[in-house]
């Protein structure tokens, strides 16, 4: 009675000792034993004086600004109907209890308050943004019920919105009714659930073959990484798992996955591709490439085959909808309201400000980066390239400049790593050679014509998790030095105006994609055209996505998730 | 490509071996290594000849059953709602994220299957028992829409009732509408996302102090041992994971505990509930005892003061509701088809035999064994002793029937126990020494004087965990048996007909009884009189609980479960 429990007093030892804390905890993971890893910073109230961030979504974005941002000059808060951040790449997983839900997801207060950063969260939906009265109007969920006071306007100085996407229907016909997505962290449960209710149902009574057949055919529409990985962590379920306690029905199961396009997996290598295909048809798992969708009813899924013009419909037991991305509703109203009227998603500059607003950026799937055209700058350019006025430009006009023409305009390295030329200048060079000119200097037109083809490599970033994340610590990046930048800019030249940009323009890296194939395989593409299929690739994926935003937690967790699975296999109880 | 996985590889040489893959996996769990455990035996088709048993349920009871069935010699059905069966005395610590829900439950069919049974599961419900054309009524759960082949029957030779009861709400007006209850795995999981959405909701802006207090004000109804501990887990939760993350809020908490009785834990030893109530009166639970809730509408609770016959109203956050258990329609409507009106659960005899039909068991919540009276057989005892029919009984004829006695009429032994004398015969001599007879013999009205007060004794089992699952092993070891004593039975002489019972009849061994009361506490009251409230107690109480039932993947989860909470905290994400 009188001693404090044995936790409360680890935990303080900790406290006392924060640095040891993070090591101790290693140590503990690894050895088998445990330790206790705690530390309360406390969070001082709001400091008026101070600039106030508000930052809308706690996904790979978000979050990810939140964990990078260091400068506590912010006052920061924090809008989103999701109390937690969620480890997506293993959503899927959690589809087939390969990984619990709770293992990928982290408390977004857990992982503010790490930081000590004075930040506020509020679990909310933004339903409207005022750029002019500087203010965003969010709406408590539902199920809080507090008599008319779930509305409430949040004001800001920095305005962040990463909000992400939703699923797109492209208004296929009944889609939302019937099928399951692959978005959120309530999805996985729920298919999971699906799942085993679909075998339990097949197992009554009464029913005919063909009935329990129709029950145990698994539609998946969409052959991106997630269609993908979730066919075939469905197939490893059914075949290493549920294949023993249901024996009665295993033969029944028939997964399909529809693909409208020629090729599973079209953004990846053929080889990938290929292999996937490969897999799968070994399998079992019937691949229909060309086969869109055009309707679903509470019993069949209808399908156009391309080839034929064929419209063909399959009775099936549970369909997952897995096909791309669309604007979230709110976003669309606040892109008709700044007049962005063309675009899927948010378009904004270099430096992830939102096109036409003052202090808004957006950041993840809601955004699009909408990359400055080199020919639409081309006279600026020279311009200041040409600081004497001549209208000619020699090679070492050029070297003065040449580092924040490539900075600012990307596209243009591309384009010459693609002409295997090292720089600009040998580009201009290459240009007088053809021309057969001995002249060393290049006109205007001449430096047109050399630079015509350079927009044409402009291309929109994938709407990943790895593009989101870099995005959001890039710009926390950015607000962490926000003072000091606009003292000693160190972004390139401004070729419209004058001076230089405050900060070097966002830029992609791209640490390649991952598809897992299912029985622990996983195929690889990697920069520099480097291909990986295998069971260490697996490896390879989970440690390059864990470098960053994972928590040891969720590290741990899913580590323990799968060494439970290893030994015990997946968990088939219907909760 | 060519190889097969890691995964299966392993587990095929465990299948191989089967003998070793039990210890192998066991050592694996300690060492920190990974092992595959499977083991696959064919479960064969229906025989015609077998007697077909059929069992409803898979709670405690049911599930005990079928562990410890082992005649193959039956064609097992298992008919439940619940495809899992679930370790509830860990319920509460499942709505704090003490431990997780899946971690918890383990698939009735993986059960079945370990066993080598032949068994049927089928997830439906009964919803209606006919004795006589001997066949249960079931129909599948909504969500199985089958196109009207939802409902079937299902035939049997020998009927095992074990469906439990559900949440008694004495009628209590709003009781189903607001309050969570605490006897599902899925309550379990609803509490924990409620519990948190409070303190989301508390956390909204716009909001008065009054306003957030109301908002976090938790109460339980019941100061049994799951109100109880339910109370004691919210109580942690709070103070040692939330408080850290809800700084704002953590102040404004405030836990009420009601019980309509004198006491908390009034079933316990008056050392225990003391402890309890000085416990949660020092960490300022509110205990209101005499308090009995009449009214409970969408925003205040309202209850009667015994004392002083006052109603008080409070406006609260959330209620759990855990006062007890009630009678399942389906049960109370077979109660009436087989004219048992007057009582709360199913009538049984001592073999756990459903009074006035065939071949029918109940057992378990649903089930209440009417133990017979000494009173009522007292002629048939006396002259079954009296063989030779003198009207008198002597110690010498006693001693013959003396243990059938004693078994038939367990009552006797407490009655003994009492009184502090070792057997019958004591009781009768003491009987002649306040007679001051020197006559050794006795008559029938001074047996029947001597016998008076010994059903006095009779109780009934607690509805308890610990009575359903020896009430399962129990029935299942008679089905075991049953040839072999149809021919050499071992019960007790049948005092009303002749000869013998064929089985004992049940004796349930109480191993005591534990409560926990938060911060790693628990108050164990033991046989004998031992009573132990500490830390100590928590383990003493899992290995009591663990001794049977229990996984090895339950132990390694619940355990693996405590370490992530001991490194990480509990889980504070609305998932």
């Amino acid at each position: 009675m009188w001693r404090s429990s044995f936790y409360q007093r680890a935990s303080r030892v900790f406290n006392d000792h924060p640095t040891v804390a993070r090591l101790l905890v290693v140590v503990s993971v690894s050895g088998g034993g445990v330790a206790a890893f705690s530390d309360a910073k406390p969070v001082s109230g709001g400091d008026s004086k101070k600039k106030k961030v508000v930052v809308i979504g706690t996904g790979w974005a978000g979050t990810s600004f939140l964990k990078t941002l260091k400068n506590d000059s912010y006052q920061v808060e924090i809008v989103s109907p999701r109390n937690y951040f969620a480890f997506t790449p293993l959503l899927p997983s959690v589809t087939c209890g390969t990984v619990e839900a709770r293992s990928i997801v982290e408390p977004i207060r857990t992982i503010v308050r790490k930081k000590g950063l004075e930040a506020k969260f509020t679990e909310a939906e933004c339903y409207k943004i005022d750029p002019v009265g500087r203010k965003v109007y969010c709406r408590a969920a539902p199920q809080k019920n507090v008599e008319g006071k779930e509305e409430f306007t949040v004001d800001y100085d920095y305005l962040v919105i990463a909000m992400g996407a939703r699923s797109n229907t492209f208004n296929t016909p009944g889609v939302v009714e019937n099928c399951h997505f692959l978005k959120e962290i309530e999805d996985g449960q729920r298919i999971r659930r699906s799942v085993i209710n679909c075998f339990e149902k097949a197992s009554l009574p009464n029913l005919t073959e063909e009935e329990r057949k129709k029950i145990l055919h698994f539609v998946v529409v969409g052959g991106g990484p997630s269609g993908v990985e979730f066919a075939a962590e469905l197939h490893d379920l059914v075949n290493e798992d549920l294949a023993k306690i249901y024996p009665a029905v295993k033969g029944l199961v028939r997964i399909t996955l529809l693909e409208a396009g020629d090729h599973i997996l079209n953004m990846f290598d053929k080889r990938i591709t290929e292999f996937a295909e490969w897999k799968f048809g070994r399998e079992g798992i019937d691949v229909k490439t060309g086969s869109m969708v055009v309707k679903v009813t509470d019993k069949e899924i209808s399908t156009k085959e391309r080839a034929t013009g064929e419209l063909v419909s399959v009775p099936y037991g549970m369909v997952v909808w897995s096909t791309g991305i669309g604007t979230r509703p709110v976003v669309a109203e606040f892109m008709k309201q700044i007049g962005q009227t063309s675009r899927r998603a948010l378009a904004t500059d270099e430096w992830l400000r939102v096109e036409g607003c003052d202090n808004i950026y957006a950041l993840g799937d809601c955004a699009t980066i909408n990359q400055r055209k080199v020919m639409e700058d081309i006279l600026a350019i020279f311009s200041k390239a040409d600081k004497n006025n001549t209208g000619k430009l020699s090679a070492k006009d050029f070297q003065e400049v040449i580092h924040d023409i490539v900075e600012r305009y990307p596209q243009l390295e591309i384009y010459l790593k693609r002409k295997q030329l090292k720089n600009i200048v040998e580009l201009l060079k290459k240009a007088h050679e053809t021309d057969k000119m001995s002249d060393e200097t290049i006109d205007i037109d001449k430096f047109k014509a050399a630079l015509s083809q350079a927009d044409a490599q402009m291309k929109n970033l994938p709407a990943t998790a790895q593009v989101a994340a870099q995005q959001g610590s890039y710009l926390a990046d950015c607000f962490n030095r926000m003072e000091q930048c606009e003292t000693y800019p160190e972004g390139p030249l401004r070729f419209r105006g004058t001076g230089r940009h405050r900060f070097h323009p966002f830029r992609y890296r791209h640490f390649g994609q991952f598809a897992p194939l299912g029985g622990e395989q996983t195929a690889a593409q990697l920069p520099g055209d480097f291909v990986n299929i295998g069971y260490s690739s697996q490896w390879l994926w989970y440690s390059v996505y864990a470098s960053k935003l994972v928590s040891w937690r969720t590290r741990f967790l899913v580590i323990s998730d799968w060494t439970r699975r290893f030994v015990f296999g997946r968990d088939s109880s219907r909760i």
